[in-house]
């Protein structure tokens, strides 16, 4: 097997030769635009790693990991929209460069242009790939609303609260692992093990991403640390918190979740201090050990190689320790 | 067969049992309140006429019918954010009901529900549905880019206009005709030549519908009649206008697609004058025919019975006959 750095290589390539250089230009140049920012490109990297796992070549996984990635693009452009983002990967976002309008329908296109990648399987893999994308794509859709939702609430429950991050975030990573198995026409049981691992895997990350949210290390987190805690984000050490803390603490809380001062310094270390106090840290640190538990745990019932597993297994591991 | 009316209750029929009342409330309340708004269904009962053309139960098209009409929504949804539209069919649009992001979300939502519909056919019908669809739905977007674009140009020309229409609205037409074909599992020939056959029809009654703007009795006609000359809009009455016109008038014309009166009595009845006086009327109404003409001629071309050409025939003579 390629490693990551392989994977990544593969798919860079093929996203600089799409042919994108179509007409009208307003609706195709924002479209090459979002792609070329790149990212890390995770999702398609677990896709060509997972038709390997089964003993596929990755390039045959190759036009599915484009659909999902050019998916997760389309959910980037219209979510950036919906929060009024300026900017996305360092670089100005769609609807900045252009206008709402562009975002919208370009976005619109992408989605489309997603399915059109599994075109060049045969009609049985087609229809197994096209059904759960779409199954897929309803739930982000789903999660995103749910996300605006909690917004308005201050009732969110710690299960709805997953259930929110399981749909916008990891049933994504699931189905991309799941993808590489149909390509690689896998038993229907290790391709259902494959998503039960990718989306343990992706709740795990999307948790760690909350706990690195305040207590990253600003050198190496990618985002702003203390960006949850400055937009009044309720995340997971915020639901913990209040789930976990008596009167008085609770009230400090409520009150610090309420109010944007200018400086947020002061509300930053208040707030981590009371993550820590409340024990809200710790319950948050062993979800996310739970959930990355629970994800090897399926590699065991999978039917491939121990070497196969391992592959797996250290991925998970290595995403798992960025930066903690 | 069954009449227009016959099918068009099935189809209603059918929308009121869809299950919409699913989780997140705020995602699936607006596709039940814009399907529940109705419509003519025409996109819908054409499919099912298509199938029962080549000798299927028009039941069977169903699924396929529905994924048009729920598309079509779709685009009316996010065309009327961008159109920033107050109303449609008499009703408030979905962005002005909630917001433009419940707007933009639902309308996602709905493009992959679309795609859902074909699951229930069997693979290799499967493909060529959804194959079809994305091919369709893709040039409706470019349609509606070219549409965009052209506000801000004032060099459009003649077959630039048509290929625009042809794109956002035409190929849903024939797209939605084939898929019957696809369903009934006729010969690709039959299939081919009932797409055009909906898509010059689909032409010919864009072309109609801009004549009928201007020229369509108020009380007949569905929406304000001049709603195209207010706009400054573009039409082919309108180029055909500048085509025809000798200096004089050409800026005649200029001006008054100009001007923004807050009482369009004169302008309206100005352009219309030019519109006569230039023989852009007469144009406008030759297009219609060559168009409906073609329409007709595929018709010839196909292997099915006389009775059912008669049909077709008289279904595009019907629309075509509306209000003129």
């Amino acid at each position: 097997m390629l490693s990551i750095s392989q994977y990544q290589d593969i798919i860079s390539e093929h996203f600089a030769n799409l042919s994108l250089a179509k007409e009208p230009k307003n609706l195709y140049e924002p479209i090459s635009y979002i792609l070329s920012l790149g990212g890390k490109r995770m999702r398609p990297v677990l896709t060509l790693m997972a038709a390997e796992v089964f003993n596929s070549n990755c390039k045959k996984a190759l036009a599915a990991a484009t659909a999902v990635e050019v998916f997760h693009n389309f959910s980037l452009v219209h979510d950036d929209i919906m929060d009024d983002a300026p900017l996305r990967r360092g670089n100005e976002t769609v609807h900045e460069k252009w206008n709402v309008n562009t975002g919208i329908l370009s976005g619109d296109a992408m989605l489309i242009l997603a399915y059109q990648h599994f075109e060049q399987y045969e009609p049985a893999i087609f229809r197994d790939l096209a059904k759960l994308f779409s199954k897929t794509a309803l739930e982000v859709c789903e999660g995103q609303q749910w996300d605006v939702d909690f917004e308005q609430r201050d009732d969110v429950t710690i299960p709805e609260y997953l259930k929110m991050i399981e749909y916008k975030t990891a049933v994504l990573v699931g189905a991309a692992m799941k993808m590489g198995a149909i390509v690689a026409e896998t038993s229907e049981e290790n391709a259902d093990l494959i998503y039960d691992f990718g989306l343990n895997l992706g709740i795990a990350f999307q948790l760690q991403d909350d706990y690195l949210d305040a207590f990253g290390d600003p050198e190496t987190f990618g985002k702003q640390v203390g960006g949850d805690i400055i937009e009044n984000k309720k995340t997971y050490l915020y639901l913990k918190a209040i789930e976990f803390s008596g009167p008085d603490e609770k009230e400090q809380l409520l009150h610090l979740f309420s109010i944007q001062p200018t400086d947020n310094k002061d509300k930053i270390s208040s707030i981590k201090e009371l993550f820590n106090t409340t024990g809200a840290s710790e319950a948050t640190q062993q979800a996310i050990k739970e959930y990355t538990f629970k994800s090897f745990e399926t590699l065991e019932k999978m039917n491939i190689g121990q070497d196969k597993k391992d592959i797996l297994r250290s991925f998970g591991e290595n995403l798992m320790m960025r930066n903690v």
